[in-house]
């Protein structure tokens, strides 16, 4: 989110098709991982090269083929040209600024999503974009950087822990997905805290450090937002579409999945309602100080000025000033000046302004 | 409400299905109540083991199982064995973070709620998830916390008052959502009421806890606002849905609960409204404070400045200035001073400052 | 309106089709009017007590039984049993703050909707709920207060004017939904000339009464607005349906009474955008005096704070001032404060501060 | 637009078909005119009385009948007879505060506008209802005033320029239609030249003034909006429906018109946004010109405050004084100043304040 | 955008289909250009006459005809007369101000869409109106102005490079509304970095350019809206619609089209959320000087006011104040002075004020 647009302007003018890797370069090559699995084994293992996944197109075990990196474009290519990937599609790979979606090719369906996570201390939201190709009895991840939240359900491949041994790809790609979906509730927790320390600093001490910081929220939000909001029709679809490749059983998992998105944009429009409002109070908490301090210069000017004016005129050179000569004129005037600042205390407390 | 989320993220990567308590853990055993009941007759009892309900899980009569305290994982497990009740429902059982909805699974109907009460003095709204599972002869309530707003329906079934022991258990179901809305009306009074008091707190003496309470309440507003609007869609389609496990005089009354949601929709929308014309109002009068007090600045400041400048002047200590000398010069400047100020006091009249 | 809500809460808990009046209860018992008529002659009566409708029921003639004072259960659950009505329809006839809706029990409509009139000088709304049921040679009216705006629609039947005696109890329906809309027209024209003479005020002399009054305003266009959206609704449901209750011929009147709450609607939006407007010119105006006011005091302020220092520093007692010697230096001094006085006019004429 | 409603409240209560008019009463007579034409010739004459038009009727040449100055009720009634035209129609022909719509009777279609016209130099918008009666070989228009946008569609039919001498009525509606849509782009040409002479008033010499144009213009675009909005609705349902009065040629003419709506449309929402931001502009420049002089305020006290205590010291009278004998001490504090003053000059500039 | 509107109001009277151009007239005679070609070879050249561009018309291979400088009416004129265009098509080519729109003849489908370019180094906002004639066999285009963005295209047919050869002229629509699209990103990325630098700017040196900049920046962004929007209806039509001209195949990369102008329309809708969020934060970080500004003044005003009038009391020339004649007088005074300053000091500090 550091700039707001990836630079897609490099492809303007190129053939459809055109495979040019739009987005931030990481350095390094593609690491591909095969994990092949049916219900009496599994199998794993890091490929060299990517033509190691090629004999896997046609066992009858389910195969997950996951690429890390995705920049390098002749791998991408090689893969579309063994699984006959369409040339929109292995450019949609590529072009790391898609916007979550599903497309039925048939032979295969194409997904796109973001994978989010937050590193560290701080809550910066990473966001990065995961395409999936479910086949027949294949599914192939594509990943912009290495790490993601799948961990869990490599471990439930290995430890056949679950229904997800027996299940077909349909289940694999099931189970990634969640995977994406539940990590967005650790990122919304994340951002819910921040908001949480924020609310006490707008109590205490509201400064213009902190409207900075709920501008930047509410723009994380927005950026959520988009995310997840075609995530929720590319996750209906996947549950409702007459596609053979997903099976009855896996349709009502995608409708668990399909509940949580539900309650990510929930949550995202109750962030964003709360953030208006903390805008509201910051800026009116603010207009409350200026008050205060109006308040008091009014106060102390109010109370002096008329003072002011009366040592004035008794500093004056006149010649003939009676009073400059009584006796008790000095403390007639102290006594005087005494009672107007009383005075004035107590109506301004009538008014309820001190 | 004290936190915005609940903490969902400790489910991130466990496999669909598991059943991990996601909530506000209260203290002490879920208790189960059972209540059967027919035409002829009704048998109420607390039971001390899960055991005790699946004898009647095939009895023709009425069969209503009420689980307070949700959070022991292992009896609703059993009791997910003992009525085929699939595992992503169990799940949501336990997730008491859910939005309301309502889920057909042809054997059972699953509909999960949001329960308010509004505790002692303050108009505090607590919420707490109440599932039901509605099947052919019974039905089973899950709630978060003891204490419900069920008390008037079993009432009914022990006294036999009204049609409900002699319908089955879509008609208890239908009770016991008329429960659960007619108490968000007792939820809206309370807060029309706190409403009201503010308002009338911002016409005599608006300050910024009167705003702290107005977004606190909008707050309650975005609130409520989330358990009641996905509540309608529930109820429509319960009234609407090809279910069999629903008759169609039934029906007619969940339209009737229908209706009342969408006054608790209206009666919200217009609680949002008025509060956002109080939140104007509170603007407007302390920035009309503001002037006020500036006003009254301008107007003692205005009207003394240029009489301390005169003041300043024959204060002065130069050899030649004549008036010194003079002997009505003293009298001469007051009046002067006198005359200023009438003036001024009248231009502010003129201007209506004053 | 003077409080947000009826006091529903006292029916949490009571079964469905209770029968518990719900609002401001009037003084006085029922009355009960009933106008029999067809083509060929009209007979009108009061009833002194219920009893005397029950023989209308099978009359092939137009019956119109109207009841003011609704408040009375025993009356409401007589009429219900005589003509068969369903207890929830009782239930909503009794509870006084129903939304506008239609509901179609084949043998009978309901209707609910709410009926507005402006008492006296000040243009407050009061606000009415009135319940139709129609059937198929009868037309029954339940309202809250005595006294309505069917004056015209009874003159037209005793008179014989128009098509009214002609048609069934389907044309009475409509020419009272007809003149309850009509009293819209009324009602909005009165609020018209509420804004007319508050735009007055506020290019005249805006203060925050003026505010007051446009949020008092703005409120009652909610209010209106929650009456008319629902009535639109009911009108639309009426002139579709297939119900055989009302005949095609009426379904043409029902279009036009849709197009006439198009233009309430219209209306309504029309004054909300004005009020709206109106509120921001207030906003401003109040801001530009405030405005105002801050110049004149930095330009008075401004002249005065160097003319003071001058004054100040001949007044200051050092034995070595040259200056004070000096023959001219007084005039001199009020020669040099002049200047200072002329060149800061000047320059404030230049910045157009003044 | 003086008024925010016509007087529609005269017909509370008056039967359905009454026909009353309402809207601003012209002097004069209603005017007459019927042009008859077809391919072979025209015929036009002024009509002295209503009667000349009924020979028309049945001729199976095209006829428009033009009748301005709506507010001779018996003309319209005469006419309604003779055309057959149901009596909610003549209602609405009177009314001239209807919404523009289209119904369809299938002997003939009722279609109600509003013509728009900007008089002379102010871009003043005056409104006018016009009804359009369309027949199978008749086309009956009536206006609220005299003068009209027709002026070239009269010239196309005398002269057989273009396609209008071949084609039917319905071919006349359309141009009529679209003579008024044309004119609607001459408003809001004229608009466009108010808000761009306003922006630059904004930019040079924002004042109260400004703000009130801009709100006025407002209220133009909202009164614009709601003759355009529904008669999109209007024009979208003539090219659509299934009317056998409008032949499929002319429907394609009628998409054009759509079209033009939707420019119209476009424009309007165009303007409102850049309204709005005039509107935020002139309220920041507002509020920037207030702190402006606030700052000049500032830094003048600032600076002088200081220097004014400073000579106050030295005007005490007490006796031991040391510096009042020094020699030098009036330059040492004439220097002392001077250095306070270009110390705080430093510091204001270093805070960008000057 | 210099005006808000072209001159429409030269065509109000006009009969439809009357050949008028509207729009900024460029210098200089309309530039036709042909490009004949199908797998085997391409021929392309200028044509000085527009009879050149007849013989094309039934040869089976595909012909593109492209026509910059839109405003020769004669030359669309003869080119409708050949191609059997409709005149209301002929219409809207000439008036440069349409609402990208696509309507379906049968023989040939009208496409509208707006061309965008950003021009140097302003990132200023070109806009061209591009009318897309497609036929069985022939693809005509009309600009408004030279020089496009479908240099590639001409490219990839020249070099017979990609797809674009073996397909018909369905594939070369696509082709230009791809090129189109694309350079709707380079549009976006040039708003995207001024934006960045906005956003620089207003946290180091927020002013009123900087407001004005954002106004500017708001209202591009509602213009590429209005630009984009209807193009995306276009684009699903195309890519949906029963048209025999479009195959299957080029259909596919159609959808990738619609999935590139969502793309544009989310980071539209992106950057209108950042610029509001910048708006905001101006306002408030305006605000925020001026409280500190304010602070400034009372804070120095509040020391010195108490300290002034000290002074000035020792400036009284009273005949009997003792305190002048002690020796530690003048000592003691400045003592309480710069105690009264130091207890201030603490309290501001105390208050968070400084």
């Amino acid at each position: 989110m550091a700039k707001f647009m990836k630079k897609r302007s490099v492809k303007a003018g190129l053939p459809p098709g055109s495979l040019v890797f739009i987005g931030d370069k990481m350095a390094g090559d593609a690491k591909i991982t095969i994990i092949d699995y049916d219900e009496n084994g599994v199998e794993g293992k890091k490929a060299s090269s990517i033509d190691e996944c090629f004999p896997y197109k046609n066992k009858p075990s389910t195969t997950w083929i996951n690429v890390d990196l995705v920049h390098q474009v002749e791998i991408i290519e090689k893969l579309g040209e063994c699984f006959h990937l369409h040339p929109l599609v292995l450019e949609d790979i590529l072009n790391t600024d898609q916007r979550p979606k599903m497309e039925d090719f048939s032979e295969y369906l194409y997904v796109v999503v973001r994978m989010l996570s937050c590193n560290g201390g701080n809550a910066k939201i990473e966001s990065e974009q995961v395409s999936l190709i479910l086949g027949a009895n294949y599914l192939i991840s594509f990943q912009e950087k290495e790490g993601d939240v799948f961990g869990p359900v490599r471990e439930r491949i290995r430890g056949g822990k679950g229904h997800i041994r027996k299940a077909g790809p349909d289940y694999l790609a099931y189970a990634l997905l969640d995977a994406i979906v539940d990590n967005y509730f650790v990122v919304l927790e994340k951002n819910g805290e921040r908001i949480e320390t924020l609310e006490d600093q707008l109590l205490t001490n509201p400064n213009p450090a902190t409207l900075q910081e709920i501008h930047l929220l509410k723009r994380d939000m927005i950026f959520l937002r988009k995310s997840v909001w075609p995530l929720r029709e590319v996750i209906a679809g996947l549950a409702r579409e007459g596609s053979s490749l997903i099976s009855d059983s896996t349709r009502l998992y995608l409708r668990d999945v399909y509940d949580h998105t539900i309650q990510v944009i929930d949550a995202l429009e109750t962030f964003r309602d709360i953030l208006t409002g903390m805008l509201e109070i910051y800026l009116s908490s603010i207009n409350h100080r200026l008050n205060e301090i109006m308040k008091l210069l009014t106060i102390i000017a109010t109370i002096f000025i008329p003072l002011t004016f009366i040592v004035g005129l008794y500093g004056m050179n006149f010649s003939y000033m009676p009073e400059l000569k009584w006796h008790w004129g000095y403390p007639a005037v102290l006594l005087l000046m005494l009672s107007i600042s009383i005075f004035m205390l107590c109506f301004f407390r009538k008014k309820k302004w001190l």
